[in-house]
């Protein structure tokens, strides 16, 4: 088969890729390895920066997320006896807005059925070829037969484990990576957030995160050491824990009931550069990972594609400049956001091995926080999304 | 002898509180280890924040820095290939003063001079006696007599290695301590500055730091290993080095020329805490000590005095409330100030041992810097001075 682009990686990124290059009259084929329910089974990030709500908007997908989201306002940081409460909207006039990545997936596959844009689940030995070439082309198994898609290029939306990054030679990559010393235990439980925003508490024991989906689903977070697994905690343990970590009003206001989902997660910050090579172009976590404190995953990987998509739209109209400078544009972006959840990280984590005097600078960085409007404003900024 | 406050150290901390109490009407003398001949041919720090002009000033020693001292409306932030500058007036409505410590100190001899208030130089042996009882008393030798002050209160302005803090017990104080993995190789040159704002320059040498005392004497500092030495250096060693670490523009107009001082200083950041004990109440570098990028020193030793001043002379007016409250006063400005020099420490050296990574956030920040009001906003505010 032939289409113009053939996108590697059925999630967001890839989905949403292929809509916005339908929509401009570009044809693109998306290749997922697993099958459509166990993408829509996993559990992932649920805060959007306004930037990626504008885009679902303008690609015709925004209505549920419109009509179910939460939007979100402001932020409440907690640390060290000092909360701050973080107002987007005043500082910045922007907001955030909580909805599932796994429900804009769902969003995504549905329009992109409705339209017809192909897309191969459980497709299996994806492998890249030519790709340094002009007629670069994939192929792939699905359902027992072989296929091969020629090309003009290639999306790699593949995740951090997928095949795209490493067709990229390893004498041309760069890669930059940071792991944290301790991962992430979460939860899902059918109870009541815990306050009308996401509340970010940094304390002496380790960070945690109140975060919601909706007024009767809850997604908690706890920093754990690496060494233990989610089966050690039980639900009340974990509760126990959470509270400790939280300010009193907010520990006193606390709710729980039994998980529906735990599990832990490494933090990493990871980047590979260039972001393209040939004819491939490299978007979200095939690219870079960065740990979750400030919800940057989901939505890096959007401004990649919201930057890709113009490009190739703008290759097709006979402009190359937006796609020789992808990489670059792309990374400028990468870089800062990657920056920020480091910094976040930095701020709000228990750091065992680094002793009193970075806990104190953490302690005093929330202090002034509390008493700066400018940096109240930066980290606003950052969070809602710097400009695409 | 008896003064209501015996003050030990005669840096600008001592000279300054005894001068602000003898303008209230509070009887203090001045124990100085050091001749002053001394204590001003010490090269120190030269900005100062616009809350230590305004504290002069107050004190009426402010005309010499009116005259002699210059104003600076910003400062350069040069990394990585970005260059910003940081406009303190426009962000920030406030400046800063370059005008040497030196001279600071040689204001206040004159002034102090002229009152008569009472400053004991080469004062050895200096030991504090009783100071967790009521009555307090200092003894010290000078010229070969010893002499005892008894005293209500004591201020340990006597620096890192004065008696003061060592005073406090053990078991009452908590140190928190931060060593950097370099020094700063400064010289002093008969040369005209760079620019006409201080240029603080990360690159992936070595942090430098472009500096100057007035339109033909400069300052200049290159990040050096601990491990050699200031001889090592020849001037032109020096100047090639700096040279390779600006960018281009200012490489070129970079005027060089026979050093007149050149020494390697390590760089720390050190808290103890309380600030006060019984009647001991420290000040400046005998609490805590700041690497010197953001040029806090000597300006967080003026935010001491200006608190304990304020106390001392509020408690013989009758109110105990802010000398009670001193400590924790003081301490919440030091941290902040610490956690900021530390911050532009980390943003613009080369911490050889923690690899690229860090070099590529420290590029990102300085990227975002570029870009963001608010993150120009808080460096300025906190460069230009947080509030007393």
């Amino acid at each position: 088969m032939r289409h113009q682009v053939c996108i590697i990686g059925g999630g967001p990124s890839g989905l949403l890729l292929s809509l916005l290059l339908r929509r401009a009259g570009v044809d693109a084929v998306v290749l997922e390895r697993r099958s459509r329910d166990y993408v829509l089974s996993r559990i992932r990030a649920g805060v959007l920066e306004q930037g990626l709500c504008d885009m679902l908007r303008e690609a015709g997908i925004g209505s549920r997320m419109q009509a179910e989201g939460f939007v979100h306002d402001g932020t409440i940081i907690t640390a060290h006896g000092t909360t701050v409460h973080i107002d987007f909207k005043k500082l910045t006039g922007k907001t955030v807005t909580i909805y599932g990545q796994t429900e804009v997936t769902r969003d995504l596959y549905e329009e992109l059925d409705r339209i017809g844009a192909p897309v191969f689940h459980e497709a299996e030995d994806v492998a890249i070829h030519d790709a340094d070439s002009d007629a670069p082309h994939v192929t792939f198994t699905h359902q027992g037969r072989s296929h091969r898609v020629d090309c003009d290029f290639i999306a790699g939306c593949d995740g951090f484990h997928g095949v795209s990054r490493n067709t990229i030679p390893k004498a041309v990559r760069r890669e930059f990576e940071n792991v944290y010393p301790f991962g992430w235990l979460g939860i899902l439980a059918h109870t009541p957030p815990v306050a009308d925003e996401l509340v970010y508490s940094g304390h002496e024991r380790g960070f945690a995160l109140c975060s919601m989906r909706n007024a009767n689903l809850s997604r908690h977070y706890l920093q754990v050491p690496l060494t233990g697994k989610a089966e050690d905690w039980s639900d009340d343990a974990f509760w126990a824990e959470l509270r400790r970590r939280l300010p009193p009003h907010l520990a006193e206001t606390l709710v729980t009931g039994p998980s529906i989902e735990k599990s832990i997660a490494p933090l990493r910050s990871f980047i590979s550069e260039p972001m393209s090579w040939g004819r491939i172009y490299l978007a979200g976590d095939a690219a870079h990972i960065v740990p979750p404190t400030g919800a940057k995953g989901l939505n890096l990987a959007a401004s990649d594609i919201h930057y890709l998509s113009k490009a190739l739209i703008a290759h097709y109209a006979g402009d190359e400049g937006l796609l020789a400078a992808y990489s670059a544009t792309a990374l400028a972006r990468v870089w800062k956001a990657s920056r920020f959840s480091w910094s976040l990280t930095r701020m709000l984590h228990h750091f065992p091995a680094e002793g009193s005097f970075l806990a104190r600078m953490q302690a005093a960085e929330v202090d002034y926080l509390a008493h700066s409007t400018a940096a109240q404003t930066a980290l606003a900024e950052n969070y809602v999304g710097l400009p695409y």
